[in-house]
């Protein structure tokens, strides 16, 4: 996988990774994170179901020993900047499960999107957001499913607006969308 | 947003404009057009649900006055020459939704899509079509759904083929599929 | 359509073509392989309805007299290797197709993929693999088309790890995703 280049070892600022079901977004974004001294996982994921939980698990193993791994599924504007440090790479995995955790609480999922992008510039160190692209099939027939491909695809928009970064992932590769380096 | 510069200020002849669910495709293409002194919003959409309604209000608020608005569900052959003209751009907003409108009309959507094309190098001005990419998801169980999205499919490759400039949006950012300049 | 050049006229090994429904990609894939003075036609396919059944009619009818046909829905790494020859291109058209014979066959998917892979670096000639891309839509509620979905992406990583190119088609034309030429 070709991960890009950077002398000092670190993405910049802010990184987002899109991509499909099963096209290596986790591990593009994992490796990006792994060449700074401290990565960092901070994951929304809970453990509805068994396959929830053997995805968790696998995700767990695959990344190893050095990572410190955080689980926050509801607040990233206000756990971010706890964990953003210059030595550190804060990998959030994922942004879709965020949105999908925030709408079962019934919060404001617009109102979470801005507070979340406008935590972004006082960083003291890179964060990568990892997401599912899922709004490239038909329109869903359930109103819940468009809801959620509406946010989802609003979060998308506002958070690539501000990164310094923004790839789409094929079949494990990265199609560069936006690169400000 | 970055939108590809132009010294004339206005698009080529033809560009699509493709993209998923809340892709920022529509505010893409409203850029291009808003650079002409006489942007033109051809509308496709009818207000089906209150859902739709609040679409189509939400898009026109957006526009602001200068936009000159026509609405046609079916005859885009038969409308764009009319408005199209060297100090407009004629936004088509979108090509997914005359598609269903045909489907529900009962027209044959292959002949329709071949008048559309054929009336495209007689136009006077540049026009931007912007569509719904929804073909990259599992293959639905509906049969109307795969007729659908065959027929916008075959759409798409018939207006890429003869376009200037065709765009897929992925989080609001473009990424260039043709470039003919 | 836009082929990349090769004065040798045939394509680099391996090579994997992505698109969604109706996106062009059988099509290009054919005219990659039609520069071969042997161009070899692997369906996957079979024909379980009508609608399929007038699919693979379309495609023949298309291709003409000049190719080879060879129908093979299960065992791709023990038909490869005695249809690739130098003077020859072997098109598989389509990888997603073959993971639905493996699923339906209730084979264990990412064995076979193994095999899949591991036969290529010694096949003599050049081949295109064709797949639909399925994830970037909403997740389906069927347990079943996840795990179609599931497989189907690992199968397009892995073939695109060790693919010389790879191409997302959009349109009916093709986004480089791979190149190493």
């Amino acid at each position: 996988m070709s991960i890009p280049e950077d002398p000092s070892g670190a993405p910049p600022g802010v990184t987002l990774v899109l991509g499909g079901a099963r096209s290596g977004k986790s591990r593009f974004a994992e490796a990006m994170a792994e060449r700074a001294p401290r990565p960092v996982y901070l994951a929304t994921g809970r453990a509805w179901d068994t396959e929830m939980a053997s995805r968790i698990d696998e995700h767990r193993d695959r990344r190893g020993p050095r990572w410190t791994t955080v689980e926050e599924p509801l607040d990233l504007a206000g756990t971010l900047p706890g964990l953003a440090s210059p030595d550190a790479v804060v990998l959030v995995d994922c942004l879709t499960l965020w949105v999908t955790n925030l709408m079962l609480e019934e919060r404001d999922v617009a109102h979470e999107t801005r507070g979340l992008v406008e935590c972004l510039p006082a960083l003291t160190g890179p964060v990568v957001f990892v997401s599912n692209e899922v709004g490239l099939g038909i329109v869903p027939d359930n109103a819940m499913a468009r809801a959620f491909r509406d946010h989802a695809g609003r979060l998308h928009q506002e958070v690539a607006a501000v990164a310094d970064s923004v790839y789409l992932l094929v079949a494990g590769l990265p199609v560069t969308v936006k690169s400000n380096r």
